[in-house]
């Protein structure tokens, strides 16, 4: 009865993955994903990931069950794990794996994660969107983009810049990321009425113009290790504003992330990050 | 290089177990046990338990790193825990383990656990210390017993009651203790002069003479799910007060404990509660 899963992270975003490539459904459901990421009774994980079978054309398909039974669209550290345990299931050791690539099939559409070599993995996270429907996002009229607008938070005023890479962030510069107390404002951003559908919210320290210090709250779920949508948005925001160049170290609390906005075609966002394999096992609770 | 392990916990105080049957010392240091507790970068536990051979006439040893590489004489959660992998070890099967028995050489003296069957292990935790030295606590004369003393903790006062199980343990009886702020007064009263080893602190509530529902302050370790020595120091006071029974089910945030405080001889406290294997696994990280 025992199920085999192995446990892998990317930046210490912690995800349980299943092999399941024999059916097309989780072999899960939403109720035992939450069960199996419990940290005391459980396996313990941010969520569980599901390598399914391709379909249009793609070599696999992805779901992930968040640690709540929410279902994300995708996961930027999530995929980058995703890949490197479809390797593992192909025999494919570190060396023959340094530039294969998975056409995966995700419910935000087709993604390709390729591997990278010392245990990391490249994946084009596609173009930002930054009109303010797209985010959404009351801070700037129609057809401007919402590029240093002020935002009020009790007494404080803070200049944000709003970027979606499929979801929304409120990126705010700083003179120290360390200083700023993430559980009080955090909240009060990501619920302000200037976000409709609510925000993830990035602090950003420009340590050098190709290296930025972030720290995230990510809606929904508070201060986390890193998010590697919220590290590409904030080079898109630092480009935007001058801050930064195109290709940044992003630094978050679990570790760097390398990202890229691409200047041609329609300037599509590229990340590098590692994924570590840390245990394999058999569920048998 | 894989090293195998099995994951236990006891209401939701999870430890990874080692076969260390083989060697005289932990194969693991505390440095690696600390990597290996975290619950995002490695396996996740609150302690690793290592199964070591017996000594001075024990059947076996246990060793037991917390998460942050301390090591506790002893761990009654953890003990449930390491009854039930020996019996797996052994290759006993739930229903062959009942009634089996191992006589533990811990650094807090030789324990001897029971299997009881359902998956739970009754374990003697031995007899509570009552004298203020013992405890120790300034809060009654040297051959006085703290029993129902006030205590200052800001501008509230408490009634409370002393036990030692080997550690000390500040019981204080509420009508609701659901509706105490643990976060703040556990603290208070952990760091309070009166106890100049710190202190543990149970705020319990009496349901019934037989069934007590208790939140527990760990010193050093804050709101817990379950505190075994709590859990029998928390009976002992009920006792003394005249509150509640000799047999008592001890409600904790994790599960239920079964307490008896015996009468007889020098007075043991014995526990009974449930330990659960969630998964067998191989380190690779």
């Amino acid at each position: 009865m025992a199920t085999g899963f192995a446990k892998y992270h990317g930046l210490g975003n912690d995800f349980i993955l299943l092999d399941n490539r024999d059916a097309l459904a989780p072999h899960l459901s939403p109720e035992e994903a939450v069960r199996w990421c419990d940290r005391h009774f459980g396996i313990g994980a941010d969520g569980v990931i599901f390598a399914l079978p391709g379909q249009a054309g793609s070599d696999y398909s992805m779901r992930i069950f968040n640690s709540d039974g929410s279902e994300p669209e995708m996961c930027g550290n999530g995929i980058r794990c995703l890949a490197r345990f479809l390797a593992a299931l192909e025999g494919l050791d570190e060396t023959a794996s340094v530039g294969k690539t998975y056409r995966i099939h995700t419910l935000a559409g087709s993604i390709t994660p390729q591997l990278a070599g010392n245990g990391r993995v490249a994946v084009d996270m596609g173009p930002p969107y930054l009109l303010p429907r797209q985010i959404p996002t009351t801070l700037a009229e129609p057809e401007t983009r919402a590029i240093d607008c002020p935002l009020r938070v009790g007494d404080r005023e803070y200049a944000v810049t709003c970027v979606s890479m499929g979801n929304p962030h409120c990126i705010i510069f700083v003179p120290d990321a360390s200083a700023i107390a993430l559980e009080d404002v955090g909240p009060q951003i990501e619920h302000h009425p200037a976000f409709p559908q609510r925000t993830n919210v990035e602090f950003v320290e420009i340590v050098r113009p190709d290296y930025l210090k972030v720290r995230v709250w990510e809606r929904g779920a508070g201060p986390t290790l890193a998010c590697g949508t919220g590290a590409c948005a904030t080079v898109v925001a630092g480009v935007l504003n001058g801050k930064c160049e195109r290709t940044c170290t992003v630094e978050l609390p679990g570790g760097p992330l390398a990202i890229r906005w691409a200047e041609d075609g329609d300037g599509h966002a590229f990340m590098t990050g590692p994924a570590e394999r840390v245990f394999a096992g058999k569920y048998e609770g």
